[in-house]
Formats: C-alpha cells, sequence, structure tokens
C-alpha cells in the first residue's frame, strides 16, 4: 500500500519529522511518501498562508498516485476539496488525531503550535463536527521553525503544556510535532496521540478493510490553476 | 466610502449582476468596485475551485484600497485570511444576509445554488456559529451560468424552491441571485434578503460608527503567492 | 425615513443619551424620535419592572407611527409582541448590538449594566438563539441612575470590565451606554459596538432595501389595556 | 397550605376548568385560590395580550398571601418576575408538566393551544433550557374558548393531535387543557400529563419538604405599577 | 401506596439513612421499604462495581410488588431496565433531584460523594438529557462509608463544597446523603435538594395523578439471570 | 498481538459470525479470540437483558489476558468498567465504527437490529459524544437470531434499509451484522463500516503507536461477583 502524506508548510526540517513520524508507524508492505508543496507559503503563520499552501497542497494530492493520502497540517482546510480530486480516501490528521485518542479517553485536549492557531484549528473542529469531545486547544508557543530547529527547547514547552490538561488524553495539533508523542506521553503520564501516526494508521485500516469514499473523483470542471 | 466587493467566481455576467445589486444597496456617497480575481477558476462547482479561487481573491483584496471589503461568495472560505490583509473590515455575505435576516425574524432559510453547494454552505456556517437560526438550506438546483444566463428560467426556480420554506424569511445563498430578491419577495410573500445588499448596507453601517478591526493587518511573513 | 426609539425605563437623561446617540448614528435624511412610556417604572432593577414597563413600551409603538422601531433596553421582552402592533420592522438592541459585532469578530464578550441584569440577558440570547458567539456576558456594576449621573465613573466602571473580555469585540449591554463606545474603545484598544447605533444603521438598512415584516400587524382581539 | 393558583386570560370558564383541575390533584389538606386577573386581555392571542396579562398576573400574585403559587399559563413569561414579588415559591405549569413529564419518559411532546402558541411556547422552553427532552411542539388548532365551550370537539381534537406524537409522553401545553389527561391518555393510550395538576404536585412536594427561594423578595423599587 | 426504595450498595447504615429520609418524605398514608441487592459489591467505588451492582438492584425491582419504585443510587444506570420488569414507575433519584431543583431555579448545582463519580454521574446527565441546566458537578470527596460513619466530618466536607456553588439551588448527588438537605442548607443559605425525598414526592405525584408507564412490563425474555 | 473479543450474547451463530469478520480483518501476526459470557443472557432483546449480560462480559474481559480488548454490542453499556479490569485497551464497536466512518464522511447512519435498539443505541452515543455526526439511526427489524439464521433474508432488509440512509456512509450497528459489510455496499452502492473489523483494526493501531491507558486496572474494592 503507498501512502502519500503531504506536508502544508515547506520547512524541509518538518517534512522528515513528518517522514520520520509515518514511517515509523506504518506497516512493513507499506510505502511512504511524503512531500511538501513545489510552491506556496514556506511556513504557515496566518490564515492567510493557510489558503496560500491549499493550492500546493491539492496540486501535490491531484499529481501524485497513492493508494491513500494524508493531510499533515493541523486545522487547515482542503479535505473535502482533496477528495473530489483522488479516488484514494484522504484522511487529514486534524481528524485522525482526534478520532484515535476518542478510543482512549471520552474527551482529550489539543496541544497546537502558536496562539495564532488557536481559533483556526477551532474553526476547524467545529466545521467537522469534532468539537464536542475537545476540552480546550492549548498553545504551546511553539512555531514549526521551533518544532523543527530547537527541538528539546520546544519538547519542554509542549510537554509543559500537555501537562496542565485537564484530560488525561492529549492530542499533539501540530504537524512539526510528529515524533514527539513517545516523549511528551514519558515527562507528563499523559497518553499523548500524534495525529500523523495516528492518519496512517487508519489510512491502512481503510486500505485492509477495502473501505474508500464511494464517489469517483472528478477534476475542476474549469481547469487546474497550477501552472507546469 | 469606497466599497470594494469581490465575485469570486470568473463568470463576468455574474460579476455585473452583484455590482449592480451592490450599487443599488449603496448609498448617495458610496463608491461601489466589484472585481473578479485575475487568476483561478471560470466557475466554482466543487470544493477545489473554491480553495483555488481563493488565491485571486485574496490577491485582489490585498492590492485594491477601499473602506470595507465584501466578499461576494455564499460559503466560501476565506473571510478570516482576508481580514490579515487589509486593514479595511471584510464583510463576508454568508454572514450578512443571515445576520440582516436574523433582525426580520428568529430563523430563516438560505436558497442556494446546486446540490453541491449545500454541504459547503452548511459547513461554513457551522464553523461562523450561524447555524442555530437556520432552519434549512436548500439547493435550487441553478448554478451560476444558470443564474447569469438563463435568467428568468433561474428566477421561477429560486422561487419555487424559496415558496418551500418552513419560515418567513428567505436569504438568497448565492452571489448569482444578486437582484432577485425583490422579483423572489412578490412571487412567493416571504421576506427575502439579498447577501450582497446586506452586506453594503453593514459595511456603510460599520463606516458610519467609525467601527473597525483593532488589529492592523499583517502580510503573509514568508511572501506573497502571486506573480505580477 | 423616521425612526422611533423607545427606552424601556423613564430616566430622562437616558432617554436624553439614547436618542444623542441614535441623532448621532442616523442618515442626514433619517428622522429619530426617542420616548419613555408615558406610564411604568422610572427604572428597571429586576424582572418584575421589566415587565411592568413592557405595556408603556407597547403602548408608545402602538400609538406613534414610524418606518422603523427600535427597542433600546438590552435584554427586555417585547420585539415579539411590538411587531405585532406595527407594520414597521421593530429592532431590538439585544439582536443589533450582537448582530452587528459578529460581522467584526466570531464572538464577543457583552458588558451589561448590573448583575440583576446577567441572567435576564442571558435568558433573552437564549431564547433569541443568539448565544453561541456570545464569549460571556459580565456586569460593570453600573445602574442606569450610575451611568446618567455619574459618567465618568461609570465610564471608568465600563471600560475597566470591556478590558477583562476575552474576546476582541465587546457589546455595550444597556441602553444607558449608549454614546460610550468610542470612549470604551480608546480606553481599551477593543472594538466596542452599541446597541442604540447598531439599531439605527439595521433599520436603515432595512428600509433602503426594503424590508420589512410579510405579515400586517394586528390589534390584540381582546382590546387595548392603556387607558386614555 | 394554601397554593395560588393564577389563570393568565380572563375567559371564567377556563379558570373553572383550571381550578377543578387543580383541586381534583391538591392534597386533603391542601388549599386552592384559583384566580383570573381583574385586569388585562380576555384571550391570549398573540405575543401582545401574553405580555399585557403578565401586569394582571402580577398583581394577583403580589397581593394574594399563599404559600405556593402556580402560574397556569403554558408559555407565558413571568415565573421570574412573580418569584421577586413573593416569599413563596413560584411553579410554572410551562415547567411543571415537562418535568414531571420525564420521570415517565426520555422525551415527550407537547400539544398546545393553536399555531400562534407554537414559537411562544418553543421560545419559553428555550428560555428555560427545556428543550432537549422536548420531541416537539404540536398546535391542537383550540383556542381557549374552544377548549371551555366546545369541550367535546376540543377533546377529539387533542386527541387527535396527541395520537401523532412519536414519544409515548403526552404534555398538554395549555392551561384550557386541564381536566383533559385522562380522557386524552384513554383515547390514545399515550401517558398523558396535565401541567396545572403537576405543578399542584410539585407546589406541594416543595412544601412539605420545607423547600424555598432563598432570598426574599423585593418589591418593585420605584412602585407598583397598579391603580387601586 | 407502597413505594420501594432500592439503595445500590450493601452499607446498611446507608440504607438506614436512605429509608429515613424516604420515610420523613412520605405522606402519612405511604409505606416505604428500603432494600439493597442480596448479591453484589458492597460499595460502589468505580464503574465496574457500577454495573455489577445493577443486577441485584433488578432483583429485587422484579420480585418486590410496589406501587412505586425509587432507586436511590445517583449516577446509576438500570432504570430504564427496571421500567421493563414492573408495572410500577420506576423513578430515579438522578433525575428526581435535578427535576424537583429546576423549579427552584434556572440552573443547579450538583454536589456528589468521591472524584471518581464526577464522571459518572455527568456521562448519566448526559445520557438522560439532564445536562443543560447543570452548572457543575463537584465532588465533595466523601465516600459513602464516609458518609456513614463520619457523618459531622462528612456533612462539614459537603456543606463546604456546597458553599462553592455557583448556583443559588444545589442538589445533593449520593444516596449516603439523604437526610443532609437541611444542614447543609442552614450552613450556607443555599436551596438544597435531596434526591431521595424528591423522588419519594415526585412518586407520590404520579400516583395521586394515576400516571404510570403505558407499557405493560415484559420479562427478558431469556429468562433470569438470579440464582434462587 | 491477542486481541479478546466478546460477544454480549450467548448465540453461537453470533460468535462465530463475529469471530470470522473480526479475524478477516486482522494483521497476519494478530490473534483473535472471541468469547461470549459463560452466563447471562441468550438474546439482549431489552434493556434488562443488556445490563444483565454485562456482568458475564466483564467477567470475560477481566479473567482472559489480552493484549486489546474489543467489546462486540453496539449500545451497550459497560467499556468503561471493562477498563478498570484491564490494563489493555477496550474498544466499543459503538465507538469505532463511527470514529471509523467519520474519516470517509462528515456523518453517517447507523443501521441496527431491532426497534428496541434504537433508543439503546442513541442513548450510549449522546453518553459517548458520538450523536453530532450521526444523521440517524434506522431499524432493520431483524433480531440477532434473524441475523444469525436466516442470513440472505436479513441482508436483504439491512441493505434496503441502508440504501434509504440520507447519509454515503453508513455504519452496521449490531455485531450480528459483522461480516455484511461488502455485500451491502455492493447492494447499495454506500460506504458501509462494520464496527467489528473497524475496532480491529483501530486495537491493532493503539497496539503498533504502543497507546494504552495511563491508569492502571483496579479490581472491584469489594470483591467479584462472581461465583467460581
Amino acid at each position: 500500500m503507498e501512502i502519500l502524506v503531504v506536508n502544508p508548510n515547506r520547512v524541509d526540517g518538518c517534512t522528515r519529522l513528518i517522514h520520520a513520524a509515518a514511517r515509523a508507524a506504518a506497516a512493513p508492505g507499506t510505502t511512504v511518501t511524503t512531500l511538501a508543496p513545489g510552491r506556496g507559503p514556506f511556513e504557515l503563520t496566518g490564515q492567510s498562508e493557510v489558503l496560500f499552501s491549499a493550492v500546493g497542497v491539492l496540486e501535490v494530492i491531484a499529481r501524485t498516485p497513492a493508494d491513500a493520502v494524508v493531510m499533515a497540517g493541523f486545522g487547515e482546510p482542503g479535505k473535502e476539496a482533496a477528495q473530489e480530486l483522488t479516488a484514494a480516501p484522504v484522511l487529514d490528521i486534524t481528524e485522525c488525531g482526534p478520532l484515535l485518542a476518542r478510543t482512549l479517553g471520552a474527551s482529550y485536549t489539543i496541544v497546537t503550535s502558536t496562539a495564532a492557531a488557536v481559533p483556526i484549528v477551532e474553526d476547524r473542529l467545529r466545521a467537522l463536527r469534532l468539537d464536542a469531545a475537545c476540552a480546550a486547544v492549548l498553545a504551546s508557543g511553539q512555531s514549526v521553525p521551533d518544532l523543527v530547529e530547537r527541538r528539546e527547547r520546544a519538547l519542554e514547552a509542549v510537554a509543559g503544556v500537555a501537562a496542565l490538561a485537564a484530560t488525561e488524553v492529549v492530542v499533539l495539533g501540530c504537524g512539526g510535532m510528529a515524533g514527539m508523542a513517545a516523549d511528551v506521553a514519558s515527562a507528563t503520564g499523559r497518553v499523548v496521540v500524534d495525529g500523523v501516526s495516528a492518519a496512517v494508521k487508519l489510512a491502512e485500516s481503510l486500505g485492509v478493510l477495502g473501505l474508500a469514499p464511494a464517489r469517483a473523483p472528478r477534476p475542476p470542471v474549469t481547469g487546474w490553476p497550477f501552472g507546469d
């Protein structure tokens, strides 16, 4: 089974962390390809960059054959759009982290990157009808570059905030936190779910069970916006 | 006061209808400029085109000085992103139609274009916390080209669906329905609110009252995605 | 256009403040008449006075011709009843403040008069289905006489509470705060929406767009309760 | 124990029906006095009459000593106001019918008088946070005079609508239906709860358990609106 | 009228306290029998004991003739199951405490036994659709043995937590607190509702009004699990 | 990895169907043991049998070592209790079917066995906070014996109801439907999720990711209710 993982930002170190976490979670027979968009913002620091990145993310998904697609941005839009462009099931870590977390506790806390991400994540959870079991969305204050380049310090910050959660289960709410779950868990005693790993396992689960969207993909009626 | 109205699709006739409705609603001293994106999909027939159009919409907003901005796509994302790019208040017809409708009735029905638009509109209303007073989102079966090119037939279809509403108040849920409110009202006996007109009046209201977002605009940290 | 504004209490200074705010918000061609009930409680300090005042408010509305009616009590009942008594659209500042505030932020905080008003406002918002976007209703501790007679001190108190809001947008939740929005905004850096001004602009918006309730008014079947 | 029951309309036959039902439900040692307002609308056919009646209802409550008060209008406002005017607990049949019904089923259907009453009842239930367990509010099409004067036909109509309920438990949603519960139950096989009877039993329950509001009554600060 | 009260645990002192409270609340003509299960856990300290106790509770209810049944465990499941086994109405103190409390205030706080009981109570309230009016569920830290054997200290602890409630009305959320309402009320100035007493009065109310479930009891199709 | 699957009823054919579906879904290295309780009701036709079965289910879980536990009753209680009795994560098909379904669509329809199961499933979903994305719970009218013994006819009935779903995704809401997903999907064109298969894959996912409840198991303080 071939899983395509797409990192919405273009921070190389982040793509590598996401790939490593996806690879570590994957079953022996699963191939993981992790790509960032070929165009678009380097980092997603606000709502406009989130939207700008979507075009590049959709381009990658439309052009890369795969058996399943994992979108590795937490809170970013585009899952519904991506599903129009591929026959493979598209999984969003914003869904998969919380969904797997729900098997381990009736509610959970999401620890995300910066304060600017909090309302983006909250709005997206509400649109996805996943807000009922979410006790809180907390900011760790760590941007993607922080998470990639100052890993030790970032881990400490994430664990510090995770330790404040009112729930036993914590969901890592940023692709740049991929790979941190075990360390945050051992530092805090919490059950810590990483969205990228969760999405890989859910993608494989759909694959084994032969589950996929019923509708055929349809390209945009009025053409692709990508140059070549 | 200068109001910039942005039509997310590139159907010229639709831009003209939106402009006419905005112009008709505006106060004598208000200048209305209505623009479509310079790039992006011609028509928004699905979720991917909705996202692709956002880049062009944001480009127009970032580059066109105005005292207020009206986004004329019903259900489209991007308001929060657009507000990062301009000091002017950004109003979304997805909010303004329902908000003005609420002064006339405790709940309302939205009549939108095609069946594909229904879940897009519903998700957006939920994200905006505007779902509580919305009795239903109904599809008229009319695409934007239908609304522009076969106006008589489209009007009949929209009125036919509006007449089925369980509420006294109906909101027109598509920019391409701009200008239809009076005709739908007289055909059905309902109170019919057009989002474009509502947004223009709300934009002027903010202007007169000196209300605008408290935060200064901030360009995307890692540059614009637009070529030149 | 003629707007009738009704202050539910009979504190003259409050009627004057409401009138000044309504007048300042109104367009050049708009006539504003602001009236208090000719009978009923002087001040609304509890739930019984709120109900007692409604008779006088409805009497004013039934007897005064107007193109639109603004009810200037925040949290008071009676909008639905008033709408039965006049063909003009009836706008309630309890709705109009929050509705206009929603164009400027996804949620807002209401700062009201005394602690006794908090549950009255909360119950009314719930009945109006406007509670979803309201982050909190906070009491300033200032009664209507405080707001009228000790304006400087009251302004300080209102601004002090507004500064505690978790949201960027604040709605002034008492007719007696009419005229305070700019001062509270400059003292706190928040976006501050006054319900009376908002209602005047929304009333004018309905007027320009030709929007009004579809149903004809109907006098009470078993006669008016007013003496002569 | 002395229970004061207040009928918000002035239809004598209705007051008598309410009194009979209250009397039939009361324990041997309980005295029941049932009064209608001395002023105000004869019948409550709309929202304005509902508000007009409240003054007279509050006057009766303020002037009549009792150990408990039952407000016998279904959907009418005023409970909170009435509680300010008396040390006795004030029970509203809009609450008591649904509360007792909840002991017999997880949800219930309310059958009310005319279509005009439906939104009034729905709004009131939402304000009271009693909407979650209410499956539907259905109109029987029977006004208070219908219920009083054409009792047989009205009973048939109420039972006809009750038979359509999706729930096993039905709440009679109008004071004028007092006394009909057993007949509607035997005609439909449903469990039928009458609000007046329920309120009398709940009032007696509070009495036996020594439960009453903690706060002392407080007369309106600026005087009573009643002449004499 | 014969009321069967069932204490889900087997702590004799607790059964006696519950019986005394039920007896004190009952009308002169009411007979109260209070029983604990003949098998099952001594004390309910966790979710498994809660389920284990249900078999014994259902056995008691199936085998003991009564006109009404009161289940005296707060948050325990089984009401729906019990109702299948008897023609008498089954009342659960988890419902009856909050329902009677609602007549005295729009919301209330539940003070329960230990922290482990809090999520059990919260889940049950949500299943029963009684969560909307519940401001908070607070733990007193007192287990059933604490409540029975160290009554003075337990009372102090319960009153200490009740005094922190944000609402005027407090519901005692544990059968072992039966009989404490008056003392907690006088120590805190709150209105304090005991679920056992409330259930007895509601049971008697149903009896007087002739209200009972419409469906006949049905024994389990595949036999009773009880030995002999 | 060893997965223990527990069928709450004692219908042998049902246990075999559940085992086959679990086995078919499991990864090569996974061992699946499927057990029914050694005591308790043969079939769960009502709420009392649901509760009676829980003791036997908990007994099996407490006595059978495993790396993960799957509870194969749809709507049955006991997950929280079971989690107290084992260190292995306990997964409930009532959660796992809907959770996996959510990756394939924003909402889904549950098709359950008989009409009696509908309120049981609805109450459990509400307690689990999984009701928001559930469009409807529909009864197929097929009991567990029907599903086991008249497989062809039952399949037709389940597919017939699934075809009525308003959503693209359907969840099979009964353990006895295990193994039917592919046939129902091909008969209806819907995406059909079987809870048993979903739970097995989610259990394996937790295993691979090293996720398990943080709290150690705790036996009931006052002893086991099982004889020997």
